[in-house]
């Protein structure tokens, strides 16, 4: 089983939003889908969803083409920004609907979760904060029974005790029955370890695919004085610098160089350092 | 010169949302306000920005009463998650009127946050994105001339690169012309080492005020085999604890003892993990 995005391209007028996506999403997985503010992640994800359609290009899930494949499409489910459901319902109403749409609601971890969030059911949408309507939203993304989970932005407005708990029943779904999780946020290095495969995107397009153990392995800081950090550096793939004072701090993808002179350190990057230095404006 | 907050309440019907706060806000210093969703923290500064009014209590500054004294207010500037300006506004008119109010904007400073994060000001600020929208209203706190700036979650919605940018700007702009912030967010740890002084609220009370160092060192986690760990904390002050296998990880909050048997770690909390431990429903 998988699911197959290939040469999706998405133009707006004179824009290109996206390019030639291709992306083989397995089944199974918890993926990471990186990319700045504007780079794609959403209008990829609305396309993915069949709530926009690409100008170019196809998904297929399991060989068979998405769009208006509504077996295939209930097997597909996108938690983002967008209020699916009227303002005035109230949270107890929305999950109702949700599980009468998508069948086999998983009511109890939804108990389990309104519960440790301290949701509150009666409340309508429009009146709860950002946070919880992250968190009603959260609630029907683990609990619906599609095998393709995609969540747009799911920790936004949540505070730190309520995304560790957050991170905590993502796990538990995912125990309990595997499925593919495809997370989309700005919080890059409080999901890293929950990631098995990272995806970065930028300016439409495809920029590194790999596991995540592999992206976190790429990446290294070369730090030192500006003139000895410039001549170890000078045949390395450099995608980023720092200056402060007279020491330089030089990013780099690939293997550090075996020999680093004296007052020169070497140290890995974290994937959020990773991303941000790969995604700066002006390097590709 | 220091804005003071003395025994300031506030009931909604039945809830009471703060009780009592006492709160010295000294100037010129940079200020973490941190609290769970739904502690009160929002209806804090809305009474501080005279948005809201206390049911009891008092707010001055400088020795004068806040409420209706237009002058002091004028000193007193808060961006938060409401949307002052109608939706149909040019991002440009918005910086426009919000300089003619105050005066003596700072059009250097904005013009160079403009460029840098890209943001698109003949767009309506409805078009934009929740990230640049926060990116807009972060430019009008920076920018405008108050000595108290209140920030009510900046960074929601901006991606890893432009929440690096912003703690640049904000620290920019402290060197260029010292004056008191006071953020509040949820993303406690990336904020750590830009604050001075920490104050935690939690269900309308403040549970903890010092400085980010002392309140840095005030935390620390235990772990080691159950019963061991269980016999090293017996007399100590215990904020929290996990539980993995037969390892039991416990949150102190002072210091630890110097005695610690062999198989057992100390390690230091940070910031983030030390609220959380603090704040978990049942802890006080």
């Amino acid at each position: 089983m998988s699911l197959v995005i290939k040469e999706v391209s998405k133009t707006y007028k004179d824009k290109k939003a996206l390019q030639q996506i291709n992306w083989n999403i397995q089944s199974e997985k918890i993926y990471g889908l990186l990319g700045r503010n504007g780079a794609g992640k959403s209008t990829l994800l609305n396309i993915i969803a069949n709530r926009s359609f690409a100008s170019n290009g196809t998904i297929t899930l399991n060989g068979l083409l998405l769009v208006d494949n509504e077996a295939a499409l209930n097997q597909i489910y996108l938690m983002s920004e967008d209020n699916l459901y009227p303002g005035n319902l109230k949270v107890k109403k929305c999950f109702q609907l949700t599980a009468d749409f998508y069948g086999d609601f998983d009511w109890a971890l939804a108990e389990e979760m309104i519960a440790g969030f301290g949701l509150e059911q009666k409340s309508s949408l429009r009146k709860l904060s950002t946070g919880y309507r992250s968190i009603a939203k959260l609630i029907m993304a683990l609990c619906v029974p599609a095998d393709y989970i995609f969540l747009d932005e799911p920790v936004l407005g949540l505070d730190a005790n309520h995304r560790d708990l957050f991170y905590h029943y993502l796990l538990t779904a995912y125990a309990k029955r595997p499925r593919t999780f495809v997370i989309s946020t700005h919080l890059i290095e409080e999901v890293a370890n929950l990631l098995e495969e990272v995806i970065i995107i930028d300016e439409g397009k495809v920029l590194r695919e790999a596991t995540t153990e592999a992206i976190q392995a790429a990446g290294k800081v070369i730090t030192g004085p500006k003139e000895v950090v410039a001549q170890v550096v000078s045949d390395l793939k450099v995608i980023g610098e720092d200056e402060l004072g007279g020491m330089l701090s030089v990013y780099i993808e690939g293997a550090a160089p075996k020999d680093i002179p004296q007052g020169v350190s070497v140290a890995p990057l974290n994937l959020q350092a990773y991303f941000v230095q790969l995604t700066k404006k002006g390097v590709a």
